[in-house]
């Protein structure tokens, strides 16, 4: 198992994807894992001297090119063709790697794994998926940005490839899958909402269980949750930033306390999106996770973890078999 | 200074109902204020006896009937003509109150408000707003969900209507309006709010400050949100479900330490929506506010507060001649 990690992600890289990867290398669950970094050959070595010699398992990949947030997306492969970014996806789409992972710019990082990857036959655009922190487990949202103005067939797409994730990724069974609405009674919602239920109800192979509204998204009733782009990925930013503020406003108080014995870093750990590694890309011809560009080491770790689950559990075959029409 | 209150429209009518409504009667700041109590006069009469006699200021019209939560919104009018929300809107209509105020269905308060107050001239689908705490003031999101597959001039239209309310109702000098999107650049979006954004930056009469994200909104950047009502009824309903879950997580860590001095109350009651009073229709030919099913007397206090700044300010003569197009 070797995953391809593009070292120059984050804000402050390469110095968290080293630090996560030599944590994951160190983990007891991690099995026969090896770790490609991928990116400038100097600085990661730089960084690597910091932990002394370097680790068996871990192997550095040079690629001379970054790709910055002011790189355009849809140009990123074109113009930076040697960037830790399409390095490190054509060395996963070349077998030399099972997996990739980045904390770069997301739009760059979509738009690269669908150039390299290619989506699956069946797949006409694929989502992305984060994890949302529910009452009960994590929950799969999708898509989370990649794909808007969806037609209901999309929707459909996006319900098979989460489920198969679910199942593969995050050990669920017989995933529950919703649809995202304002309404709980078929017929509700607008006009692609509305259409997607039918399809999604008379769909099979799939645990569908109906319409979710906004209010039932952190009760936890379901595995995946399907909707448009646009909506998911107001949704994403708007939980993280809801759950920053009411953190804010509970440290205000707390610091008002001097001894306080209320230890609330519980609270906070469910609220962190460190600890649930990546956003899976789906219904591509590989395995692709991208994390924050904030990603302290902890979430690199994770990341690598989420990948090198998904890898052995077979995902790219198991989604390729659930949503390929074989004729 | 009179207002119709429907007492049939929370869980527990008629209690909350008399009870906020004596003390909206009981506060100072409500000057000549009326209220008038619509529904089962029995019923209301008993529970003002619990308060000694009936003060002054508060009348009661008798409404044979009640709408439920099983009764279909659209033909709630015909159907059933006494019920307190049709008689209180058409005391409203008639001139013998100033404004409406009901915490029954909200499906029901749209269709009656809709049909007996009738949209001004120049709105087309009359939006329904919702106050959202932000890390500075409360923001105005609207459409919260009355209308759904909206064009761009209804975004229009929701941006003018929400800038009268949010200088009228809430005290904003030059509102600052924000367009709820996935990207800040212009040409971001989807179909609808690409479109809604060319149009909004050529429009006078606004304090347009372009796209809002979905992270950006806690942060309280904008006075009014505006868009379509399937995301904004999503949102709304995810958040306030959001606030009641990270309190429960806190509540769980809390309990756990008996001798605990923290006191939560102030973050409890800034994520807490009864402080703000209802949700205001806009865009019609009277003041019509929509509360909580669930509404203390707290909050029907506040949404009698709302309905009394509105119709002091003008609310509807400023939005007839905002969205108005006079030949």
């Amino acid at each position: 198992m070797r995953i391809a990690l593009d070292a120059m992600g984050t804000d402050r890289a390469p110095g968290p994807e080293v630090a996560g990867a030599l944590a994951a290398l160190r983990a007891q669950d991690m099995g026969d894992l090896e770790v490609l970094l991928v990116g400038d050959e100097g600085a990661i070595r730089a960084e690597l001297a910091q932990f002394g010699d370097i680790p068996s398992g871990i192997e550095i990949h040079h690629a001379a090119d970054r790709v910055s947030a002011e790189d355009s997306p849809a140009s990123v492969i074109r113009r930076k063709p040697d960037s830790s970014i399409a390095v490190g996806l054509r060395l996963h789409k070349e077998g030399k790697a099972d997996a990739f992972v980045s904390a770069g710019s997301t739009g760059a990082v979509m738009a690269a794994s669908l150039f390299i990857l290619r989506p699956l036959p069946g797949v006409d655009r694929p989502p992305v998926g984060t994890l949302l922190p529910t009452a009960r487990d994590l929950c799969l949202l999708l898509d989370a940005g990649a794909n808007i103005d969806c037609k209901p067939s999309h929707l459909v797409q996006f319900a098979h490839l989460g489920s198969v994730y679910a199942r593969d990724a995050m050990g669920r069974a017989n995933p529950r899958v919703g649809l995202l609405n304002i309404g709980e009674e078929p017929g509700k919602g607008d006009a692609l909402t509305a259409e997607a239920y039918e399809l999604l109800s008379r769909e099979s192979g799939l645990n569908f269980i109906g319409n979710i509204e906004g209010r039932d998204i952190v009760r936890g009733d379901c595995d995946v949750i399907v909707c448009d782009g646009f909506v998911g990925n107001i949704l994403l930013k708007f939980y993280e930033s809801v759950a920053g503020y009411i953190v804010d406003l509970l440290r205000v108080e707390l610091d008002k306390v001097p001894d306080r014995k209320v230890d609330l870093d519980h609270v906070f750990r469910v609220l962190d999106y460190a600890e649930y590694g990546g956003a899976p890309l789906l219904g591509l011809g590989g395995v692709s996770i991208i994390c924050h560009g904030s990603s302290p080491p902890r979430a690199i770790q994770n990341a690598l973890a989420v990948a090198a689950r998904a890898v052995r559990s077979g995902l790219v075959r198991h989604s390729a078999e659930d949503v390929g029409h074989p004729s």
